[in-house]
């Protein structure tokens, strides 16, 4: 798993959110700001961004598209349901298998076309030692002569993540010192890791400490965590992984909530869920909630409502779940115009 | 069924066309006319209209979003079949079933991102008790922050109607004392009974009498049948309902044939087909259409040829349906202009 | 199978290629190579081409669309699995069948929408002999108000056919007495015979001379064949049919290799899988391309990488098969320039 770009250069993908220097995500997070404040319309006229979809998707397909119509630029929609058909990503492989085409040849043929390829691959859902090597965003990556985009692999999600970054600095201001629950919460149908997972090395190095809560068998990544406590170390912050809810949101300034699935279980839907069916107690509810210190709530969605949070807290004053949703908008436009080296840019 | 908005003032969606009065719905159709008359480019740059497609759609589709494109404005498209996931529409529940978002959740993100939302949602097609709560687009017009627009639901389709309203007014001038006789046919395969349910009111208040034809068995929605008659007492009209279909051709000016589907064999497909098979003498010939007064012949599409009405009438002079068909084009744009109060609007 | 325009006047419709006359091809490849150096801004503001695809796609759809959006217009997407429903396309019928509407009625009602239709219809796959007619293509054809481009119907792919013939341009620049192969090669899963097919007739009327090479029981439609014999003959080139891969390239300038499917199993999964299963060793590798002329390589793609060609002859410095692809764009940007008659055609 090496990295899409090496740390400290302008990445000419979006493969992971720390791939970009604090510095360089504190830049897009203030043009994203001034987008915010006043839709500046920056020029993506005549450009067109080819999304491929290869699961579904609602928050990010519909603030993706209009982040491009809003900046005047047009948006191609590829579905691998309807629209093609599975692709390759082995290099020198013989392919008479179920692959009729190469991420290769694809990627190639579709940078002829558009000025960036924004990708949502689908994991195969066997064995997490093969799906945790993104082996497709990384093939587009090194195949594709434009820009590309993450719009959420098997490890990371980072416009999720970009997104959350700018929620929190509106909402805490300086993040330096401040406490950050990253907590497992009960869904009958479990999300990926890539919310969690993106989140944790850009939160550390921008000064917060992270408590991460789960029950046992939803350990993170271990390649994750593992580069989340360097980055800690460097910059000087905490990360502690394990443990209740209850300790992580005690005294948390932010209460991040996510139902990720067991990587023990990966592939085994009917173990999973008989793990799961265990673990309807891990919720977050007004009462968890006040452990925090004047803790605000987070939440990527979907969500499911009394289920993983109660309404009383997702509805409430305390919950950034909406400006969560908002921010998706204005800091698509910030990195856009950033990949694309086009006017605003930050 | 409460209605979406109070009859008088101008709604801030559109679920049924009758929340807007008669003279609302002439500005409409005069801005429309102008708008065919002149290509008029409303202004909708940099605006983006949401499509939410729970059931599939070619001519509502297509004609929806080129009234946006020639506006100038763009258009998301999202299809539940590949795109997304099954919505709650219920308050408060315990979200453990099989929708992993509430349209709460999902209509106040997209609102972030879109200028308005147009929803075609799917009836569950088991209970009509239920789907003619048509609490799906009630919800999504309750939880958005922008205009929704109703697509056809279980009960409306206001788009169809507003489009119907002014191929009659081209057609017949004033439509005072005209009549419209609304005629079942048959079809292997039943159509919703939104097209005729949307049509009764407005007709109706622009002084037309109306004739309901159907076999016993293929009653229209009785609240909505009660409203009809009250909107016709009001407006001194007459609508009869019921009857064979000579007897509502007969001496009227209009003849609009639909193969709606039975309520009372509702979510029963098999005793449905059969209901169905035993009606197949209910068809519009030439014959039927010289019962008329000069007749003209109208169809919401699609239409099965020689089954619900002949090629002769269905291609003839009289036809009016590729009229209705090209007016989807100009009331919706003219019907974007009122609802997001942009230049040019009526 | 009468043409869809008289050859020599300019079609309005594109559904073959070799309706337009071979001048009329250069100035379109002139006009490409044009937009190619600079991609001047041809006035397609204001305009809708709406795309129907009845299979999926992913170059096709991909550079269509992008060609439109630079050209300044709009595209709508309508896909059969997801938007609408069979259609009929034979006449006078009783619709009591599968199909709810008529190509014919859908047609007109779609033309009062958008400026051109682009469709890619689904060959029912059952017989060759009811196939072949290509009835749906010419059924839309017949019945649209507005030009028709055949995206590949079951006999023709004219939009491939004149990349590749921009592609031969640039290449060979003058193509009198050039030598083309075009060639059978195997694959487990074989696409259609339109690309063959369609870049026949244009090849051997701009001078050059053809050998197709095919293992038996792969033999072209005898009626496409007759027409280039014909198109040979009063062209004065030569076209050689059937034999080996070797004797085809041998002294051949350009190799054009596809794995096309049987017409004598047409419709014959079982039979047609293990006829193929044979003939692994139609492939092309460098020792084949050595017997060539300094030969390059074509495919239109998708491609079954050491399937169908070696790693090494498609990523090797005589492939063309990039582009093949980037000229899909700039060829269907001259071509909807000629059919919708804007600024900058040819």
């Amino acid at each position: 798993m090496p990295p899409a770009s090496s740390a400290g250069a302008t990445p000419r993908h979006l493969v992971r959110l720390h791939d970009l220097e604090p510095s360089a995500i504190d830049d897009l997070i203030d043009h994203a700001q001034r987008l915010k404040r006043r839709a500046a319309r920056a020029d993506l006229v005549g450009r067109t961004i080819g999304m491929l979809f290869f699961r579904g998707s609602l928050r990010t397909r519909t603030s993706f598209e209009a982040a491009v119509h809003q900046l005047g630029g047009h948006t191609i929609n590829l579905n691998a349901s309807s629209d093609f058909w599975e692709l390759e990503d082995r290099e020198g492989t013989v392919m008479d298998g179920k692959a009729p085409e190469h991420i290769k040849d694809a990627a190639r043929a579709l940078s002829h076309y558009v000025n960036a390829l924004a990708i949502r691959p689908a994991p195969a859902g066997q064995s997490w030692a093969v799906d945790r090597r993104d082996a497709q965003i990384a093939s587009w990556a090194r195949h594709s002569a434009v820009p590309v985009i993450n719009m959420e692999s098997a490890l990371w999600h980072p416009l999720q993540a970009l997104a959350d970054m700018m929620t929190l600095r509106e909402s805490l201001g300086e993040l330096k010192g401040r406490r950050l629950a990253l907590v497992w919460v009960h869904s009958p149908e479990p999300a990926s890791l890539a919310v969690p997972h993106s989140l944790l090395v850009p939160a550390l190095r921008a000064g917060m400490d992270v408590s991460v809560a789960h029950p046992t068998g939803f350990g993170l990544d271990d390649g994750v965590v593992g580069e989340a406590q360097e980055a800690a170390a460097r910059a000087g912050t905490k990360l502690a992984v394990g443990g209740s809810l209850e300790d992580a949101v005690r005294g948390a300034d932010v209460v991040y909530a996510r139902s990720w699935q067991s990587l023990e279980d990966y592939g085994n839907t009917t173990l999973a869920a008989s793990r799961r069916a265990r673990l309807s107690s891990w919720r977050v509810d007004r009462k968890a909630m006040e452990l925090g210190r004047d803790a605000r709530f987070m939440h990527a969605m979907p969500v499911r409502r009394n289920v993983e949070v109660t309404d009383e807290v997702l509805d409430g004053a305390q919950s950034l779940v909406q400006a969560q949703a908002e921010n998706r908008l204005h800091t698509q436009k910030a990195l856009l115009a950033m990949l694309l080296k086009v006017s605003g840019a930050a």
